[in-house]
């Protein structure tokens, strides 16, 4: 899957994942007044909303870029039918082609991480047959438990051909308290950055990129720098770009020297692009038209960015 | 919460908590066929035949312990049918008078940890209504992502008077890979501990403990010990009992003077106690009353070793 990534980057000149984070407060009006008028205002009508949301980017997206990165807790929130409303956001994302990236910073040990596993990107047992549960393309995984908590996804990424992002040093302003401890002088994020490297060692793509990737964020681009190098065959999955502060320039250390390696999130500075004032003009209606145009800027962003270095 | 879950240990006289895990190894083989013949091999199927085997479980075992502990992962891995299974439990435990910890092992930061905590914990806004998700009591929450991560939960926690378990030291052999590592000479689980306790002292239940509580693995009983003081109003979650490794004479370090503070969770050993040398005359239709029994010799386990100190 990783090679499938790297392609699609390659086709669409954009190392550009949009997150699908369908927070209510991104969703236009005209929409949530027609799934509450279907459904009431309810958990369905809630699901129902951010749908016809996601289904409106996605067609208006698909084609510029290479994957999407639906976050679940925004669809956890609104209980079963919301999860239903994120198993339809997977699927129509890869019957369009799109790599799906599932944003779950799952973790656990032996057992139960191999029931994430198996959740999120394997296959589930039962009696003679075998069914997906969520069927996403990558995961995202939490390191906090030590190989034990890894191993059962990298077992399920061989057999399945799919791959991992390990959170080794996150976008937030907190991401210090724990990951920048110094550890016989090296931070605990270089640390863990080590271990993905020796992780990603055993699990190489064709492409000559490992499927067990790194997420580090855009807010710290010396940190990603160093990062680069510990891990370089690793993809950086890089969130944080726009709305939480990283820009084009600071983008660059995440790259190899082949312009690969990274690829940049960004939410709502997409999703919700109408309700900037640069896009302001193409109002509620024209939401899905503003996420076009807002990720046609960041492609160019980031290729003015990687160009001039 | 943390209030009734202290009320509840004090009048069963056992601090317990068991997991509901249910692996489709441990449902017994007739529950299984009663399903399948039902609902067919299917996702529907197996969600089914845990649900039937968590029922067993519960009406044999509810009278004698405080609180169960449900692990997603078990239930995510059959998807959104094992979520409506996953979210049946939790709400029959709840109507049988039970805490319910759900072991989610979620974190991430700001908006979105907010959406784990008012999925798992909370209320969410639907237009002019709100609705609960998934309701549980308690949360495990993971702390990689530091203070970013938790301080959502603990906001909602406040709101609705709920609690978490942070993830301090957890009971697998490798949790010493990134927990152990020493900064400035004090082991991360350490530090983790100590922003439990910060986290904690802005939470504090009219019992005297707060409702910020950590987890820690009964395999590792000396640092039991030091996160016994480093955290003294905090509840420790005491998994790996039991099928871990975790011994009654081990667990005494968990808990304070008062006999509180701690509460141990044993899950196969208690739910699969049937497939037990021990237990084995139960057969496998008497699955829940070899749970039954194993839940009454792990009290009596507990209560001789605090009993000796």
């Amino acid at each position: 899957m990783i090679d499938k990534l790297i392609e699609k980057i390659k086709s669409t000149n954009a190392p550009i994942v949009v997150g699908l984070d369908p927070m209510m407060k991104f969703v236009p009006e005209f929409i949530k007044q027609d799934a509450f008028r279907e459904l009431g205002e309810t958990l369905e009508g809630a699901a129902g909303a951010i749908w016809q949301y996601n289904k409106g980017i996605i067609d208006a997206v698909h084609d510029l870029i290479p994957a999407v990165k639906p976050q679940i807790a925004m669809y956890e929130q609104f209980g079963i039918p919301g999860i239903i409303a994120f198993k339809k956001t997977v699927d129509y994302c890869k019957a369009k082609g799109l790599v799906v990236i599932g944003d779950v910073k799952r973790g656990d040990i032996g057992s139960t991480s191999e029931a994430y596993a198996v959740a999120h990107l394997g296959k589930v047992q039962v009696g003679k047959k075998t069914y997906s549960a969520f069927d996403e393309d990558f995961a995202t995984v939490n390191p906090y438990l030590g190989s034990d908590g890894v191993n059962p996804f990298l077992k399920v990424c061989q057999e399945e051909k799919k791959g991992i992002f390990v959170l080794v040093k996150t976008s937030n302003p907190s991401s210090g308290e724990l990951q920048d401890k110094l550890v016989d002088g090296k931070p605990v994020y270089e640390l863990v950055g080590e271990q993905v490297a020796t992780w990603g060692a055993e699990c190489m793509g064709s492409s000559g990129y490992s499927y067990v990737g790194a997420v580090v964020g855009a807010t710290y681009p010396e940190q990603g720098k160093i990062l680069r190098k510990v891990m370089p065959k690793s993809f950086i999955l890089v969130p944080g770009y726009g709305a939480q502060g990283g820009k084009g320039a600071d983008l660059v250390h995440f790259f190899n020297e082949d312009g690969l390696g990274a690829i940049v999130n960004s939410s709502r500075g997409i999703i919700a692009a109408y309700q900037q004032e640069r896009y302001a003009h193409f109002g509620e209606q024209g939401y899905a038209d503003a996420a076009r145009e807002a990720v046609i800027a960041m492609r160019e962003d980031i290729a003015a960015a990687l160009n001039s270095r």
